[in-house]
């Protein structure tokens, strides 16, 4: 096992996974922003060293002042925690070429990922579905019309280099794609300094469900079921349950097979997530791969008995894969309601402020993880998730049930939050009988006024 | 289901009673003392009642008080929670008068397994192993000494009426017998106004095990596997585990029959706990039986992933036990460390106070029940315990270094409490071998020099 590890990130995941190193007996080295200094992951941390100031292109996104940090605190390995430097292949390279192991995959098992045409590509040659789509990168409008009329309308067109939603446009005719087309392309080279689009079939009223997978030094892969993560908006997850109300153990084990022969095929280790649509008929196409532990990670650790993150070190220190968990069904039902510092009827604007009272909730089946702290500032530079409120129980309904008198427990004065819409989203009848997809939070929010479909 | 239920209860039974009702969608009525009007179960039941000033005399065991509530709230169900009037037949007898359901045994099973000398009598008839010990009551200290010839020293003298170790001496010859009895004799009948005393072999060295029951209405009965309770100072639990370091599978079913027989002898409804004492050689003994929900129950909802509350309150409103539970398998590993606001070198002397700072763990496999809320007050009048901190995980070893790394992250100050203790247990290797029996934590109390054995 290793003795020592820096965690390059902050917040939630950063105390996520102190709290891992501690059971594990593992040493932590965080590092952290001037924004960051009184936090929880700073306090908890055995050493902490200060990276710069709070933006994160000053601090966070520093692969230097990362690296140099690691050396000082001669560390073995750096877990990157999501987001920041966590699927940046040339942050993983470094490291390895530093002889400091990067708890996550391959820089090459990344770069594959990373670009999503060449991901689609491949899922398609090993014969994982994909929705039907453009040969590659679509250069021009015209390519992109030749290709949205060979598949039907409607479509979506994507930015190769994406996430989260940016570089992504619905078209539904042929002026709408031309418009798409430019918007989609101007906000891809923001985001990503790269603005190669390409056009897919857009999949209906989809369920968006992913499989986490595992992948040991010894090539072996297994899945841990899904996440159904279909509550969303902006292509922002709000809320996640395992199992997914539309699986059944059958969907599951094929879908649970298509995403451990992707990842086997690109020789894949650490953890992941295999990303897809699921139709009302059950059938399933993969949209993309995700190179890291998730935000929503312990739906799978709730509903599996399993902790994600001490696998994912322990598979980077060289720990074998337990045999027994390969197709194991899950052992409870979890869901997960994220509690971000947002004016929800303000079109989400983040909410900064001081936290003036905190109580969080207890007692069985519910968990909380979260770096607040009674009185700690929210800085305005880093994503707006303040804690992660997970509840699990022998059935859907008992799992909702106490995720509902969580919400109803949980004192959060100070700033605006995701606590009311998480209620409105429990008191749904269409949610409550899981008769929901990725338009049902839009069409909620239409509904309250709080935001256009 | 129920729609109002009243806790006559206070501190974590209360708010954990509340959270079952929750969410089973049952309204709360709390019953409260002047001392815990601010308290945190009033502030989250649907209603409260005030019963009178602080002392547990004057509000918690005022039945008629109680009674007068219920009928003011319109309830339909008491719940006793555990201590004041949970094992009071009397109260149970009067629920039942006045047509509000009593959640827990009737009133006739109370009294049987009240009684301790009929209950031992009781177990051996069907067949359930007892200490070799005096045929009843020993009504001087002649008939004691005949007795402890007989079954051969060391002995233990236990008071009829006993309970929480009041009434209870340890012999090894003629003169500590004498001794014994008159001291033991007068505690009995201070404690419980009932000064009877019978004699039993001293089973040395023992592990203190406890298996949990429930039986519903329909006469059905079955049994969710054992706590290991064996960490306690003069009957005082501190910390509890499930499964126990020495149980198999084998003798868990062994125990558990014995166990469930002799509930069903006895017609036995709601939740009950039945106690044995274990010896090196896996020869178990029944010791007493408890009606109530304990303390220490969330140890088998984490090892089972069962909400003991929950369906406590729905055998009491007739709903049938789940078949599939009957003999079921633990799913983890589950240990429970008591937080008492004591001072443990200080001979475990109450330290009241107020809550200066909090902030409880959290993170995977760690589950808090508690009233605390900070700022608070703990007032003098009742039990020290603050807090219950569980720790799960898919093995012993887990489940251990979660709950090291959660006592680690807790943070309580204002009061003396138990943390320290706790952790000098984790830190012992005989402790961390599973490798202990109810003779541990005196003698590690001892090597400390908190109390002499």
């Amino acid at each position: 096992m290793f003795s020592k590890v820096l965690i390059a990130n902050r917040g939630e995941i950063a105390v996520r996974v102190i709290r891992a190193c501690r059971e594990l007996g593992v040493k932590v080295l965080a590092v952290y922003s001037d924004a960051d200094r009184d936090s929880l992951a700073v306090r908890m941390a055995d050493e902490a060293i200060c990276i710069g100031s709070g933006p994160a292109m000053s601090s966070y996104l520093r692969a230097d002042r990362i690296i140099s940090a690691a050396e000082i605190g001669d560390v073995d390995a750096i877990h990157p925690g999501y987001g920041f430097l966590a699927e940046n292949a040339n942050f993983a390279e470094i490291c390895s070429s530093c002889n400091i192991k990067f708890i996550g995959p391959s820089a090459s098992a990344i770069a594959k990922i990373g670009d999503k045409v060449q991901a689609r590509f491949h899922a398609r040659k090993i014969g994982v579905p994909v929705p039907a789509g453009s040969e590659g990168i679509v250069e021009n409008e015209q390519e992109a019309l030749q290709a949205a009329r060979r598949i039907g309308f409607p479509v979506v067109l994507k930015a190769v280099a994406g996430g989260g939603g940016k570089g992504m446009r619905v078209a539904h005719n042929d002026v709408s794609l031309v418009q798409g087309f430019h918007a989609a392309r101007i906000e891809a080279e923001k985001a990503f300094g790269e603005g190669g689009l390409y056009v897919e079939k857009l999949i209906e009223d989809p369920h968006h469900v992913e499989i986490q997978i595992v992948g040991d030094q010894r090539g072996r892969v297994i899945h841990l079921g899904e996440r159904d993560c279909s509550i969303q908006r902006k292509n922002q997850k709000l809320l996640e349950e395992s199992p997914s109300p539309i699986l059944d153990a059958g969907l599951r084990k094929k879908m649970g097979r298509a995403a451990v022969r992707l990842a086997e095929s690109i020789h894949y280790e650490n953890m992941g997530t295999v990303e897809f649509l699921v139709d009302g008929s059950g059938a399933f196409y993969f949209i993309e791969m995700n190179a890291r532990i998730q935000v929503e990670h312990p739906v799978t650790e709730q509903a599996y008995a399993i902790d994600l993150v001490k696998e994912q070190i322990k598979v980077a220190a060289g720990y074998p894969l337990d045999k027994n968990w390969d197709g194991r069904e899950p052992v409870q039902h979890a869901v997960e309601m994220r509690i971000n510092a947002e004016d929800v009827w303000k079109d989400f604007r983040p909410s900064p402020g001081r936290i003036e009272a905190l109580q969080f909730p207890g007692g069985p089946g519910v968990r909380v993880d979260s770096h607040l702290v009674l009185g700690a500032t929210i800085p305005p530079y880093y994503d707006s998730l303040l804690a992660k409120v997970i509840a699990s129980g022998q059935t859907r309904e008992e799992a909702l049930a106490r995720l509902g008198r969580a919400l109803d427990e949980l004192v959060l004065e100070g700033v605006k939050t995701t606590v009311p819409l998480g209620k409105a989203i429990l008191r749904d009848p269409d949610f409550r009988r899981g008769d929901y997809s990725t338009t049902f939070l839009p069409r909620l929010l239409a509904a309250k006024g709080a935001e256009k479909t």
